[in-house]
């Protein structure tokens, strides 16, 4: 397995270079985009690292620069894996360039009619849960949604390992009766398919995305943007505002002193960086986009699940079980005809 | 001011009979229904109790629930303000019984395309943060978000007292062209209207619905019940886990313990029954419902909060605005004549 690695969008390129250099020490294959001056630590054997200083990753616009550079560091690790020099992509920073470089140069698998993007939510004590869509898509059809759930079904059962993903989609309501037109009608269709790779499990509200038991939690991409953001949010206000209460006395001081080890190995079961960043799935070759913040520990992780992904065949899985559920998108079929 | 208040829903129906008792002591005019005889502690000069021990608060389908009962404390309550008998109604409980109820007998007020549910949601150290809609509308046209930021704040500024609130989009990206169309077409009017009740702040990511400066943040009822959903599910896992944490060791306890008067204040800070509860906007008269569990503090509240609605003229001010904006409903302009 070769995996591909754009560095273009990485705010660390130390960090991505000291990833690179670990994984070829642990026997692993990169081909690696990005400003080489500025990489001298990923040279080594097993690591081929190609001079592309221009990177897209800032660009306001990312389907137009990648049109408009393709000597940039994305799309020339993007042509890579469409080309078959490698096997899957590690694109850092925007998921907005990721998709437009995925969708131009690795494209849409064959059967499915939107890519989406997925991000695993990392809880305590539990394996991650995974959100998708949360932002290639405001507005999908029920038909999107049934494919959502099993491309989060391949991406939690062979990169995260779990063997039969729980999946239920996002609502306002527990009923199969609530939610917009779509909701309710993917609740049907996948109420009455029967798949290898998940168990459907109904509706989940806002209040238990990550509580409630689902491994995977479908939606459209607007809102699953607000829900992953709100989590975030909600997530990083409640840490501050603990924070704020442990300098708010003395007394509690000494408190936040005596409790700090404790909310660090919190912190660390619930570290971003472990799980590798955001995935975009449908297209023929997975795509893992780090956040541009993550360090060596995050890049390392991505470019794991990119291989992982390979090595399980995320993207044979997704088909095969779209196909024996009969929810593939009918060959010749376009967009505009299906959607009447 | 006479303020109509429906107990039918309530888990603690000794809370009701004490916040009534202690609003007459007050000087406050109430028109209570609900089984009086469990209700006993609410005879008070200044409270007519009427006994209407039916509840249709737990009935799964409520629209034909109030159709069916007219005897049940709902309708009755309803009723009594649609009749002039009282000037707001409070009624506990569920959100879909009030709503049903109050389009029924209270009724839509004269130009407003569709009620909206309306949630502040309290923030330590500032303001509440109101979020409209968080159920009542599914699916919304730009039109209807446009009305729900001048009904949002309106609430913001009658009854949380904020002088003139900033108003944000929910979005998935702050840029204005950001979210799906129905969100691009309502910035877009509401960056070109200048209202003497609002400042419009642009768009609002989900990372920042509570701490982005906004008073009011306006979405469709879908998207607006995950969000709320996930900043409560996410508050108390977040609890649970730093309680978790401070019972991990013998250090983490003794930690727990010091902390514990800084977390309580900070909780105090954060009661959801000092705000009274949800709001339904858009109907003649103000409509708030506290939560079902809420004790006799939280119906204080949300009495006081309706008697704030009716003195500071919540709906006409609503009108005012809407009319000065141009941006109410034509008279005869029907539902199905504006969709087109």
């Amino acid at each position: 397995v070769t995996v591909a690695v754009d560095a273009g969008g990485a705010d660390d390129l130390d960090g991505v270079a000291t990833a690179v250099a670990g994984l070829a020490a642990d026997g692993h294959r990169l081909l690696v985009f990005g400003p080489a001056d500025r990489m001298g630590a990923a040279r080594a054997p097993g690591v081929e690292l190609v001079d592309a200083p221009v990177s897209i990753a800032k660009d306001p616009d990312p389907v137009r620069a990648v049109r408009a550079h393709p000597e940039s560091s994305i799309v020339q690790a993007a042509r890579a894996v469409a080309d078959g020099r490698a096997d899957a992509l590690v694109a850092g920073g925007t998921t907005g360039a990721a998709l437009a470089a995925g969708l131009f140069h690795v494209k849409r698998a064959r059967g499915i009619y939107r890519p989406a993007l997925a991000v695993p939510v990392p809880v305590p004590g539990r394996a991650p849960v995974t959100l998708v869509d949360v932002g290639a898509n405001d507005v999908v059809r029920p038909e999107h949604l049934v494919q959502f759930a099993f491309m989060g079904a391949a991406l939690a059962r062979t990169v995260l390992g779990i063997a039969r993903p729980r999946v239920a989609l996002l609502a306002n309501g527990t009923e199969p009766g609530k939610g917009r037109d779509e909701v309710v009608a993917a609740h049907a269709r996948l109420a009455g398919a029967t798949s290898e790779l998940f168990a459907f499990a109904g509706n989940v509200e806002g209040f238990d995305v990550l509580t409630g038991g689902a491994d995977v939690v479908v939606t459209d991409g607007f809102t699953g943007n607000v829900a992953l953001k709100v989590v975030e949010g909600t997530s990083r206000a409640m840490i501050d505002l603990v924070r704020r209460a442990a300098t708010s006395s003395a007394r509690a001081k000494a408190g936040g002193l005596l409790l700090r080890p404790a909310l660090r190995a919190l912190r660390d079961e619930i570290d971003p960086e472990a799980v590798g960043g955001a995935y975009l799935l449908g297209l023929r070759r997975l795509v893992v986009v780090p956040h541009g913040s993550f360090g060596a520990g995050g890049w390392r992780s991505a470019v794991l699940a990119a291989r992982d992904g390979v090595r399980e065949d995320l993207a044979g899985r997704t088909h095969g079980a779209l196909e024996a559920a009969g929810a593939l998108r009918r060959a010749g079929a376009s967009e505009a005809a299906a959607s009447v």
